[in-house]
């Protein structure tokens, strides 16, 4: 197999298997290639992807050693983005009554979702993670693409606790914006003792579903090692019940009567 | 810059973006290469893809045209993934109270969500689509894994409708195993009229909730082109309310006192 047909098969390996160690051995078996080729091609991949801003390819040596691709995005990559997203959300149209914002198209959309699965990853790169938790039902696809970066697993805390997934542990807690007491539940199998944590979910206001989502990790004696909303608001009326938290977006004003939407890059973008 | 190098930069762009058209100038123009020398790249890329069934480049000849990478997912492979979840779900550990099989593990790794999205996307490549439409909670990741290979919005039914999504359709249905009277709702701005969906669930047993959502897209004028169920399970009170969908999985006894689970591949793999 020539060198540039390798290159195609291994950076699709490499990408389908974000943060999984792959032994050297199995490349060279794979292709029937000197190891001494397989190492080039390695080094020709980790360069490219570094200039590309998507990340490095690690070496580990030793017996037990191999590569791994980390995912990375580049920082300006990821505001491009984000600059892109708040012109499409600053559109009247989108204004609902109650003055809240139809997001659920954006949500849909997994070009949207896969991007922002990329900064997240980014944020969270060096935290030690044994679980991506989000509440259903809008945080879910932005959960998972994160997972996907991040070679986590996902666990979704249900407002309406199912049969399907046998005994749950559930909390109450009181919704911010609607002052509302609400229950949330996660199956007890879900997530091992003492597991590393991070909280995802769309949008936070006064903070009380996120609030409630900690509240329950406690239960589990889970340690939320971060929490990851996509868009924040500000709410005069509260103190905000979240403070460490990273947001891509955040909605500073949302007037029906005027028609207007403004929305300006989140707190991960603030250094 | 280099061909190897470049085929990682393209190999990276065309799994980023399937079905996407890509004009050659872009590529010429990021490389700074002869288009002869891309037209070459893309022929090398091509037919790495093939071998690894993993689909293929389409070209389009004209001014318009440009190439596209149409992903596919090989049979034989698909039915190893299906076989490797069999034996993680024959686990007489997974039997919940109820016959019921805890799945929610499976359903949180991505590296099996991935994996499945691929088989629906084979399943369903030839299909033109609008959107795949899918219903709280389970179905959602499996929607979003299809709905990236095959670029295509993922459109949520929802058990509650939410003040967030503006004015909403809803319907009543019979849930096939419970007999109760459930509500399904969806945002009326999320679908436009006249759009051809796939519908996804990740479990199916009469079939009530699959009914449910067809008589929700009829609201619509929506045609549903195709039914994909991860797991089915056979019901002998019920007649099954679904005639023609794509299962991967069918669950044919769950014994609560002898702890056995038998899982045989669903009807894709019956060809």
């Amino acid at each position: 197999m020539k060198r540039s047909e390798r290159i195609v098969a291994m950076t699709h390996h490499f990408k389908e298997n974000p943060r999984k160690l792959i032994s050297l051995p199995y490349f060279v078996d794979s292709f029937q290639a000197a190891k001494s080729s397989v190492s080039e091609d390695i080094d020709i991949i980790d360069e490219m992807f570094q200039s590309l801003g998507i990340g490095r390819i690690e070496t580990t040596a030793g017996a037990s050693g191999g590569v791994r691709y980390i995912p990375d995005f580049n920082h300006d990559q990821g505001r491009q983005f984000i600059d892109r997203l708040i012109h499409v959300l600053e559109d009247p149209n989108r204004i609902l009554p109650g003055g809240y914002v139809y997001m659920s198209d954006i949500l849909g959309d997994y070009n949207y979702i896969r991007e922002t699965g990329k900064v997240f990853g980014a944020a969270f790169k060096d935290v030690d993670l044994d679980y991506i938790v989000t509440v259903a039902t809008k945080g879910i696809p932005l959960a998972y693409a994160v997972a996907e970066v991040l070679n986590v697993p996902v666990v979704i805390i249900r407002r309406d606790p199912k049969v399907t997934e046998g005994s749950t542990v559930s909390i109450n807690y009181v919704s911010g914006s609607s002052r509302k007491i609400q229950t949330m539940a996660l199956a007890k199998r879900s997530i091992q003792e003492e597991s590393n944590v991070l909280l995802i979910d769309d949008f936070m206001k006064a903070g009380g579903t996120i609030k409630g989502m900690e509240n329950l990790m406690q239960e589990f004696n889970a340690t939320v090692k971060g929490i990851a909303v996509l868009a924040e608001a500000e709410d005069e009326d509260e103190e905000r019940r979240v403070e460490d938290y990273v947001s891509l977006l955040k909605i500073q004003e949302v007037n029906e009567r005027s028609g207007a939407i403004k929305v300006i890059p989140g707190n991960y973008f603030n250094s």
